[in-house]
């Protein structure tokens, strides 16, 4: 077992450094929020001070932060995280960042003589707390190896995607293409019904031909063909369309910087902002069928 | 056994009346090209002189035509097939046509006395040869027990869809939904690659996950991943992107016609109008990838 | 001056009928609806039994219908007023329609022996009333010639477009042309305000600039620049939303029909039709950016 | 008459500073392009060693560089132009940048007790070369005022756009439109065609009419209308559409980090990318009317 500094201790963050400790890990804890941090300090964990404190001497770090800027800003510079631990000490980025602030992290860590994955997370909160959170890696094989049994001490499915940054380069590609297959079904039982062709029996079709997706035969945005998805608890997420909304600009940021033409990808970026813009952000990203179809 | 009249006998017409000439029913046959007429003679067709004349006595008629403007000349008026036919007989139109004329022809067939179903077919002429081909139904729950027997000599997938052109209505909802998610891939395969994210990798992490659909994982339009793809036979089709664009822009009209709102649906039509126009409208359609890349 | 039948006394017809009467032609009016036909006989025209009555030994047509199938059930066939109107009548048909439809209008009045002309309106009941409306033609030079004094008692610009079905291509082209000019200036806006730009700096420059359009200089969808413009009035219209959907409609029947790509066309009918869901139709289409910005 | 550093003597920044020595100022340049600083100093410019050596006691700063990157790594931290420069120097950046990197300046001008302006231009090198420069300007009332008479200098139109950033977000917000508006009349001329409607005679009306706008009037995409328009030169440039690319991906970064919904703006941004991506980035940018035929 390891001792493992933990930064970000949010909806994320907490559960997933309750699962390091559940599996025997010793946990450093810190984060800005006095009562996140508390919560994992009665779980069996030991408060830092601050991030550069909680680093010192251990063997991993963990890092679950909301975006790019919080991520550079705790690792980088002269009294950033990398600096602050001993040489050789494995960094693990689990946030949703943008390609690029990941990929100066990578540099820098290895400027600091420090190994770094970036591995962000897909399955929500529930998936936290369970423990079956799937981890996206992007880092040399030797980091992804040590990373594995920490990562997995957290989750289930535990992938190597490739080098540096290619961790977050999986999660938008996969998530935009998730947002464009979520959208492109919603608009087929808008118009099936338009059309009066019942939304069972578009169901049972494409979900036998070439229409079929996850997003379709698994997360059904339209109540009764798929029992378990959101559309039949009114869209209470799952997966808000706040949180897609966010996942797609980075998609879109990452297109733009590397002249990657996503036309789809960009409509259904402005789907999801006029659907937030009309206050429904909060909503499950399956009732973007709600917005279709004008339902306020 | 029973006495089908078949009107338009094409590259897929043609070896659908032949399946039924296999089946042992006897076939009434005409075409305004000689030489299709004459191919389906030679496998034991009779040869009939009009539309008008093919359908004089048959149990059924089967019409496979190019568009809806055909279909409404071919059926409706003092001069078509159904009133030339006899009272009570079965008028099956596997054509992929626009809903208002499936259903102008439904109409015009009830007050003929006769029963009709719109039945467009996926599978392509492959399947049209072989005789498996997928059949989308719309009409009475009488129509379609008289057409499944015959659809049957004709393909391996019968579906009811339900009333009165929603056999056409799942046929392009089924298309749309299909030409988004295709894009949605080919544009997450497009960002992969330009953030340095191996396609390979990139397919076994989406296709075990929320990204997962049949434009990846049986049609995968990058070379490797999937054998039987067009991707791997320099897009030769397969599922030419000039039809899909005739099936995208039907989807177009039913839901501009039936006030749906299709906004990724209206974005691929305009991207394979694009394709189109840039020549590259005889690819297959997942070549959309190459335009998306500017590969010309 | 003429003897001239007037069909269709809506919103639109009518006042043009009264221009026409003010003018000091004698006009043979019909109208299915009762009120309709009473008013624009109380301001001196004749009333007739039916279209078929109206135009017989007329010197020329006026029609003001809601599509293209009422302009073809009335102008075509057996009965239609193509056949009942002594040869060499001229007809004029200012209804908005699908360029197919005044096409075959063309087709079958050449084929009569008739001269058409389709000369579609801009400017509203307001311009229909003060007899300032705009009309694009298309017909021939002698049908155009014909044409134009009448045209010039209902409004002020009358413009020959070209051949036949121009008048109708003109008036698609500019305002597919308008709506998406109209969204970019909303958009601008949205931007600008998010980005801490005052909305009169921005108008400002951009009137003086490359941005520079009449959605912007003539028809401000923000509040204060452009007095007149209706988002000084909450947004009453003017030219509802509703219409310019029906225009944008027509334009991508049309795009598709010809083989012409119009990606911000297509994405700006799906804007108008998300606003139209929304319920918000029937507000003047320069508040679409209520629409972009959330607001209920 | 002042003492001015100018860093970044490029295409623009070149005669910029060539016109600033005309006007009578004392000009101290900086680039890391050797041959480029020659060029200007002997125009009678005196050459520095670096950025930081450039700006010790001047009166003011001029900076025409690629991107915020560039803007930030010269202005910021210890050894960067605020720190350099004597208090109370006056900073303009006539670099189009993205807003959030020009804000960071504005804060760290402000702390470092110097004046700062944002001052993009539009005009191009013809502009920069005849002095004859738009500068959209950003910051407070008496830092443009300090600002004016050097700009003055170098272009003809000096527009104080507001506060902090909004130099930018000016031109940003204009350009935005400026891509809407010119697909828009492309996808109007190409219609146009498709139906018929002779390219002049649409120029006419919609020019007169509520399609009206710059790019139609004064930059017309199709041959003849406008003689000075880069249609009549096959679309040599004039503006080139990767530079469009460039301020479109700025607009969208804008959009995203602040919540505004620019749906036609993504989409342009796209058709740009794509037109890019097809090997056509150096065409003027109203060569899109091409790409939208598919011209190769």
């Amino acid at each position: 077992m390891s001792t493992i500094a933990f930064i970000g201790l949010g909806h994320m963050g907490g559960p997933m450094a309750k699962n390091l400790l559940k599996a025997g890990h010793q946990v450093i804890a810190f984060d800005l929020v006095e009562a996140s941090l508390k919560d994992v300090v009665q779980a069996g964990a030991k408060a830092a001070a601050s991030a550069h404190h909680a680093v010192k001497g251990v063997d991993a770090v963990v890092t679950m932060l909301p975006a790019g800027q919080h991520v550079r800003a705790v690792y980088l510079g002269a009294i950033g995280i990398l600096a602050a631990a001993a040489k050789g000490t494995l960094f693990i980025d689990s946030s949703t960042i943008d390609v690029d602030s990941a990929r100066s992290v990578h540099t820098a860590a290895a400027e600091a003589g420090q190994e770094f994955v970036d591995a962000p997370v897909s399955g929500g909160t529930a998936g936290a707390a369970a423990g079956t959170l799937t981890f996206m890696s992007g880092g040399s094989d030797s980091a992804f190896a040590r990373a594995k049994p920490i990562l997995s001490a957290m989750g289930k499915n535990i992938v190597h995607a490739g080098g540096a940054g290619t961790g977050q380069a999986a999660k938008i590609c996969n998530n935009m293409l998730l947002a464009i297959s979520m959208i492109g079904v919603s608009e087929a039982f808008v118009l099936a019904e338009k059309l009066g062709l019942d939304a069972q029996r578009l169901f049972d079709i494409a979900s036998t031909s070439s229409g079929q997706c996850w997003s379709l035969t698994s997360y059904c945005p339209v109540p009764g063909p798929v029992p378990a998805s959101p559309a039949n608890r009114d869209y209470k997420p799952g997966f808000a369309a706040s949180l897609m909304l966010k996942d797609l600009k980075l998609s879109q940021a990452a297109a733009q910087g590397s002249g990657a033409a996503t036309p789809l990808g960009a409509h259904a970026t402005q789907l999801y902002a006029l659907m937030d813009a009309a206050g429904k952000g909060g909503d499950d990203f399956s009732g973007i069928i709600r917005f279709l179809k004008g339902i306020r």
